[in-house]
């Protein structure tokens, strides 16, 4: 693990750069919206734990009222579960059984559960928790618009039939995740995309049911389409990420009318390293933050961030603004938060100027 | 750190995924054919270590000849340091008193240069190596073409004066680096380029002499131009990183006719999570590979690799290829080593199928 980029008590100043800084006061109202949303809407919320990767996060979700969070990866379970967090769903498909092994070996008290899109994968995580003599819950994953994992459907029923009939899985009902639903700019592309989610859903639990199975839960949603899923009637289950730190991509998205408006609360301090004729340049490139979902803003000044590379952000003043000066802060904000904060090992926690916490980031490179 | 993703004399198909891994026999050719070059180019070469991040690659560089390694962070010094490394410089500006100050702490027997290209940076640089007792040597950076950091040509004289005149700084030449350059496609773009910045060091070299000051070294190049520098009879030594490894980007390049080949050595190892009808999923995303330079592609299938977000890639057949099986492993080649490297904790090293080291990525993450 990397030394931290600050001690607490430090005033912001102190902060060494590039580090990644969570604004607590912008955070913490961001998880108390979420956590009145799902209350108010009775729709248990399962916050998706691969945005922020970091025990104590997830520990403050629970406080709130999370069931527990989701995870992607084996590797993120074990260090969550190592950092106290006693209920987790792998939303994902794992089929290597070493992989499995890891997972079913967690503590007994680790109430468990996983995503399946294949026999191969059914069969593999029944030989696994067959023997750890435990229980599993199990989400038979459908493809509910993305295109990626999950199967049709129609197919539901027949994957549920085969979870059923292994000893220690429990069927517990449908995984309808449609990522790329999330980032549609326009309200109604995401309805779209969700109205199809929905149906999707729909279509799979009669499956499921038409065999004599009950099909307890159907769970998914983000942060930019929840309000859609938690209204639906169908999913009684909303899994959103982002929403504790927001970042520049959600921030293009026009919001939906009814749901919650949630804060950018995670930036990059980086610091300005070199100044020439017209343009600055600043210790943050693409070992600070990830670039899949667009380069970084400038947060408060009206410069524009240009790639740099992986070490230098190039900052070009619009409208006149002025150029900032060495040694100057320059606050970013990621244009996606989860593979930034995966680039870190701290997050550096403040409240009215003074880092108030450090905390580590457990799950950082869980990529197994 | 992560758990390492396999065990010293696991066969190749035991190695967890994703993982990173190094294939010795080609990347032990691409470290002796550089080394030759350098030799009978009589040029020195110090490898840039921003690629690897890892003491144990720099110290075979040394031990092939290198004089020492260059990183981009004062983070990477001491990490490497630590492992042993004994000369480095750091080719990057580095302003801030803090960093300055852990730079100068390092044992005095670990030789050290700087970049510098503000009188700001020389001063704090002048500050903390005069507290420490020690020597540094300084390269004045121009702009070479790459429109980031270091002065005009012209300039270079004014700074290598406030160099020479603080005790414990010692003017060691210009460093005159287009990074820009190395990606070029064509021969001719690539030639155009660095003509350019021959012509910049040329010019900045007689700035600095004209005013009697000794201009011992200029230095600069990537593995992408390498050959260009080191025959332009201005450079003296050259700073290529990523011949150690190549990339998907670089192999984009047309070769320079009479530079030597580099070889892909560098994969990460995946594995199929899913299948369906038109598409296989592997367990590799943003948090697997750096998509800066694009996207990584598929080695030894006729496979187009699709982004799949954070977890996941997409993998769709090509002019009849068959679907991957489920669990079946795919080898990725990363469109960009350096950040791609920094995703991982270890490099698993593999030698006719049977893993023979895992090295530590000793730094990973090392951005203050």
């Amino acid at each position: 693990m990397r030394p931290a980029p600050a001690q607490v008590g430090d005033p912001v100043g102190a902060i060494d750069s590039p580090a990644l800084v969570v604004e607590l006061d912008a955070f913490e109202r961001n998880l108390a919206a979420m956590s009145a949303f799902a209350r108010s809407h009775g729709v248990r919320l399962r916050p998706h734990a691969k945005t922020h990767k970091c025990s104590a996060i997830a520990l403050q979700q629970v406080t709130r009222g999370a069931v527990g969070v989701c995870v992607q990866k084996v590797g993120e379970a074990l260090a969550l579960a190592a950092g106290g967090v006693r209920d987790v769903f792998v939303s994902n498909e794992v089929i290597a059984p070493n992989k499995l092994a890891r997972l079913a070996a967690l503590p007994s008290d680790v109430k468990l559960a996983i995503a399946v899109d294949s026999v191969v994968g059914i069969e593999r995580l029944a030989a696994a928790i067959h023997a750890s003599g435990r229980q599993i819950d199990v989400y038979v994953e459908i493809d509910a618009g993305q295109g990626r994992c999950g199967v049709p459907a129609a197919e539901a029923g027949a994957l549920a039939r085969q979870v059923v009939a292994h000893d220690g899985l429990r069927f517990a009902g449908l995984q309808a995740y449609h990522g790329g639903a999330q980032h549609l700019r326009s309200v109604a592309e995401r309805e779209a995309a969700i109205r199809h989610a929905v149906a999707m859903a729909t279509a799979a639990r009669a499956a499921v049911t038409s065999l004599g199975i009950d099909c307890p839960l159907v769970t998914g949603a983000g942060s930019g389409s929840f309000l859609l899923e938690a209204t639906s009637g169908v999913y009684g289950e909303i899994q959103p990420g982002s929403y504790v730190f927001m970042d520049a991509d959600y921030a293009r998205n026009a919001p939906l009318p009814e749901a919650p408006r949630f804060e950018h609360a995670l930036f990059v301090r980086s610091q300005v390293i070199a100044r020439h004729v017209a343009h600055a340049v600043v210790d943050a490139g693409h070992k600070s933050h990830a670039i899949d979902s667009g380069l970084p803003t400038v947060w408060g000044r009206n410069l524009e961030f240009r790639n740099g590379g992986d070490e230098h952000g190039l900052l070009h003043p619009r409208d006149g603004e002025p150029l900032p000066a060495m040694g100057d802060t320059v606050w970013l904000v990621p244009g996606h938060c989860d593979p930034t904060v995966n680039l870190y090992d701290w997050y550096v926690c403040v409240r009215e100027g003074v880092v108030e916490a450090l905390w580590p980031i457990t799950a950082r490179g869980a990529v197994l």
